[in-house]
């Protein structure tokens, strides 16, 4: 916003192929179309070409949503030259097998979260995320949540050591859009499409939020899996997350509710929920973080505040301060507006890409990396096999340490564009 | 306050003794004061004798709240055929014997919560009390959260169906007086006297109203209990929950937290908490109910006000609606004050006092009944059992059903005085 | 609440008369009954005697309220020699009468606010009490919002400068009580009897509130009344603020909103507002200081609450901090309970008791005086007579300084009761 | 979102050329990307020609913000067959002359609030506008703030009867980056540019959002203007609302405070301010509206929240509905995210373009029209003389009715694009 534009030199180009259309595909357009306006970027994305089952439908989306051109088959477009990076924004059990592809074929990955529905998908995707690294090829998972500013300066402050050492997490991700028994089958209830229900598709969220906040992983785990409408109205028509019900009905089978009781590396326990029927919570992950000497919490609902407790203040004025995320000194915000001038849930896809594309301008390893979405997958698989086994502890591997891991990226890294 | 004041007719007095006189001594002090001001009882009680240990201090604490007498030895005012009630605020390991030895001698008797400090204390406490209950002798446990106007409210918008059938609940009671871990061991860190820690202590406040708000007892548990501080100074001194440290330092007994994901009766999932160690929170005890139509939550923290969802509002306004719960048609509320004029913590001891004295004055059980207290106490015990069991779900044997359990008493069945 | 419990060693008695018994005499009723029970007073107050118009229902209240004796004149107990306060719980337009009689006759005043329903009442009142004071005779007016604990650490940080010097101030006292039409006529609607509507009765908390946190006068105004329901139902009876309507009708002869623009002393513009149509609002009295380098919030619907914002804290964690007052350092609070555990509408009168005793026990002028009473009736009048004159600047005549208005008693002088 | 994209109908294009390009440009800038991806519009804006002083820096401005070219003298791009829509971005001392040359040279015209500096200027505009109009050239004013689906959904209830009569306002635009006296100097504090502080750079919000949610002008008003700060140091440069200090220092010649007591047309009263010195206070245009029935309240600060208290609810569960205004059945929200997933401010200017450009395919008048921004003008106007004159009551004179001003366009009728 200053006044002295200069011509930028030119930049290299990235050419972006995105795979998927859908709810997601909409909102990484969004940020590919957004991001390089306001963010100085080391790469110029390119939108190359969006890739759909139906060509009418597929070249239809790729002109409504800003994509050079189109194409029906994905494979065909990692034979592009003109095509770096490939995002991947399809159901979970696609993922590994376009992942893989891509990255043997020389492109960079994203990859919508959950990386896969099965830890053997995700192992084998870590594996060869790990190996195409070496080659310069790069990989990231879609976790969208780490980008909201206020979840990054919590990171920040936890990792500044603001809040002490972390004694207690209590996470939740509470939605509602099934909370109507009547609200029709989707694929996303569907185990074989979606590997799991509100476990893979917010508490993985939740687990990130968690990993990402505390810079920990996770040791183990006692879960609780349970289904409260096994059967639904066959969906006719969706739009967004609603759909239209038929009249015809079948089963519900992914979890509906996942609970779970765990502990980080550190030994801290946590607690951990994801429900899609906690009615008049429309998108409330939240996270509160007790440490030896002060707390953070954060509600997705109120995603421009983050809340902060130091028990350093004096006895007589100590009190979560209500912190509005939105000052320049912020992260990503001295890009937008002024303070108080909320920001919405598509900039953190904006700012994902901010962070993918400033790692892979510099030629290091963006983060969550593969090896963090095994991880995910790994809490994920914990919770549902304690669960099977009367909620018995359940130790979860350790993962490959790649160094990545503990690189926080903060959005800061990225000039605005002036 | 309207103004045809007539003298009322003579009532049966009733004869009190308060066991102890600390916190809660004092809160039950400042109850039985202020009950028959506020509220038109059957009956009128008498503050009769306080009982202490030192004959000094006992005396004194009796002038200072307000009881005619003092008295060294418990066991000698249950000769006292002026003393119709006994009232036990004392630490849990004395329970047992002070109640069972007064409801043996025909003293209707209230005990503090948690009943006991183990199973077999409670299961022999709720057996006395069947027997007492034949003879018209009654017993009562004090849970005074449910006393709470918005917490009666929500009892009785569950009852009335206002959100459906129960699908899940989360719980939590969070205190951070713990959080510096150089504050100093009281009884209430000593798994002798107090059983044991926040499980006991506040846990079981979550456990109670639980039950109460859904009507539903527990199932079954998954438990998890860690001890972050396990050696603290030795307190010279104590005011409140606060005690000023001297050098020494001894072991921390009990649980720092307190953490299980539950069901209840009906196979709905509960997750629960209790921590003394969360930063910023002073006085956390919260639950939030989700229906099939609806959910209810509430924050002690904000303690006049209850929030209702519910599914049945058109679309566009749905939300949660903050209802300030002191107008006169809530629970209590007509024997208080304008709407606005919110009530506090020591009401929920006063409003307790107006239940039992209704229900003694009607011949009914007073409700939470000692069966209720045990079921508590299982539910702990079941949480503790699991934690060292690697967590694996344990089931709560059924309780004996008393009767007195179903019937909730809100408190509107006494008239306020005028 | 330590264990050194002595015997206190015998304190002064002070005789109290209460004139009125309703709303307000409930309030105060409360407060005599427990001030002496949680604080250590250099006084010991007796209910000596409760004054109402109708014998029985004097007798009647006086029982049910803890008073000695009743009396159905008040003159008569300004006779007796074991009275030696008066505590005016009237109607506005009785208050200058009984106050001058009571000072002249050697007792001390405490009277409900407004203090007057006139500024001429309200100077000879103030007259009055001056000389009585040389006396040793002392008055004060009953603003009890300034004795909630959150009020007085407000105006503790602004007296430390914790916000700078006072730039603004909004303050306004919303209700919802009169916003149907169809809510019954009461005293409070009748200007003969109230003096004014929303102003006098609400409007004069919010000035006084202003005063006592900002520790400033106000120097003018531009006011703006308005009436929205002109005639209203009789009401046959009354509960507090509510009453049943009967069929007759009859006018509305005060004030429904009264709006404000003002200055303090120091230039300050106030914006000012009180209103019982405020739908939602049930006793929304709040205000908000922003000073040079901070801010205060208050919500006495939160009332165990203050908001303050630093904007000395570091730019990436500034925010409003949202204190709990239920620590032992605020003010009163070591008398009650732990922290979290909040107090109600009626402390406010138990502690305005605390430091009224402990003003009278030392010998010292209590706050606030009728000079400071007569300067709220004259920023009432000022509002007023400006809204009558096309809403013109107003100059509010400076009130003699009469010393006792710099002092801010805290409530922390008065010891806890051990 | 659905799947059968179908190439849509070739629509008539709309060439645009936005003058400025600083915080508001940016916004604008942002919205005309964004507009045609999300919603189905029966125009295709183009982004022909972009406005600057400097050659260089206009040029860099065009090619990061998307305009085809650019341009240094603003009455060329009149001249342009391929300009449809002058879109003025610039401060208010300029916006009649680019406004009315471009209304004459046949182009419609967006311009940004406030319309103007003098109330001269706005009449000026509004005639020529009404003028234009005759001939199919149309025009709108930027109260952007009217697009945010919280207010949109305000403007609907209240227009619906949820609330029942207006019966008082109250409204805020509370900010604090002027609250640290050495912020430095900007246009915005050079009466000459800015025509007035607080007053016209938010106040005019407040005024505008005030209108458009009761659907109400303005009658009279009774003012009070204040500057805090009359000198700060000269900015060297500047970065949306925050620059660097220099050491020369410089007069602020206009309000940093602006106060109101109003009343609409109906007679209901409006509290008004405005204010850039409130700490802690972000970005916090506020308003609530109490109604016969109900109320209504909305903080930008949650700006994705509606509160919405209805009388006619039952009096043991009525409340303040905290409404999620994110549900595909609110205005504009179909075209994007599920539920809970909020917006952030620059959607506001998206919606505007969606209801903009929905008007001119349509070949209806857009709103606000000219005669608001008039209006508006005629507000602040009064304000000021008030203030300048004891705050007498100031009545405004009335605006033509234009017909267009009654519309309110809820964006609902621009379908989301799929």
């Amino acid at each position: 916003m200053n006044q002295q534009l200069t011509p930028p030199p030119a930049k290299k180009r990235l050419g972006v192929a995105m795979i998927g259309y859908s709810f997601m595909g909409r909102a990484h357009s969004q940020a590919w179309r957004t991001a390089p306006r306001f963010f100085d970027l080391p790469l110029t994305p390119e939108m190359t070409v969006l890739v759909g089952r139906s060509e009418g439908a597929a070249r239809a989306a790729a002109e409504q949503l800003g994509w050079a051109g189109s194409e029906t088959d994905w494979r065909r477009v990692l034979e592009r030259e003109d095509v770096d990076l490939v995002d991947i924004c399809t159901p979970g059990n696609t993922h590994a097998e376009i992942a893989e592809a891509a990255l043997r074929a020389g492109k960079h990955v994203l990859v919508e979260k959950p990386m896969a529905n099965t830890v053997a998908e995700a192992e084998s995707m870590a594996a060869t995320a790990r190996r195409a690294r070496a080659a310069g090829v790069h990989s990231m998972v879609g976790f969208t949540y780490r980008r909201v500013p206020a979840v990054q300066l919590a990171r920040q402050l936890v990792a500044a050591g603001r809040i002490g050492e972390v004694r207690q997490v209590r996470t939740q991700y509470l939605q509602d859009w099934l909370a109507d028994e009547n609200a029709p089958l989707s694929w996303r209830l569907d185990k074989a499409k979606a590997g799991s229900g509100a476990l893979g598709d917010i508490g993985a969220h939740a687990v990130d939020l968690t990993m990402f906040i505390t810079g920990q992983r996770f040791a183990g785990v006692s879960g609780l899996l349970d289904t409260f409408v096994p059967e639904r109205p066959v969906a006719e028509s969706f739009s967004g997350l609603h759909g239209t019900a038929g009249t015809a009905r079948g089963p519900v089978t992914v979890d509906d509710v996942a609970l779970g009781l765990a502990r980080l590396e550190s030994g801290a326990p946590v607690t951990l929920e994801a429900s899609r029927y906690a009615w008049g919570r429309k998108n409330a992950l939240r996270i509160e973080v007790s440490g030896t000497t002060g707390a953070l919490a954060f509600d997705f609902e109120e995603m421009n505040v983050l809340n902060l407790y130091e028990a350093t203040d004096d006895a007589t004025t100590a009190g979560f301060r209500r912190i509005q995320v939105t000052e320049p000194e912020h992260p990503y915000l001295e890009a937008w507006w002024p303070p108080g001038h909320g920001l919405g849930y598509e900039h953190g896809f904006t700012h994902q890409l901010v962070d993918l594309l400033t790692a892979l301008g510099s030629g290091t390893a963006p983060s969550p990396s593969f090896d963090d979405g095994l991880h995910v997958q790994r809490v994920l698989d914990a919770v549902e096999r304690s669960s099977a086994a009367e909620s018995r502890w359940t130790p979860i591997p350790p993962t490959v340490q790649d160094g990545a891991a503990a690189s926080v990226p903060d959005g800061r890294a990225a000039a605005p564009a002036h």
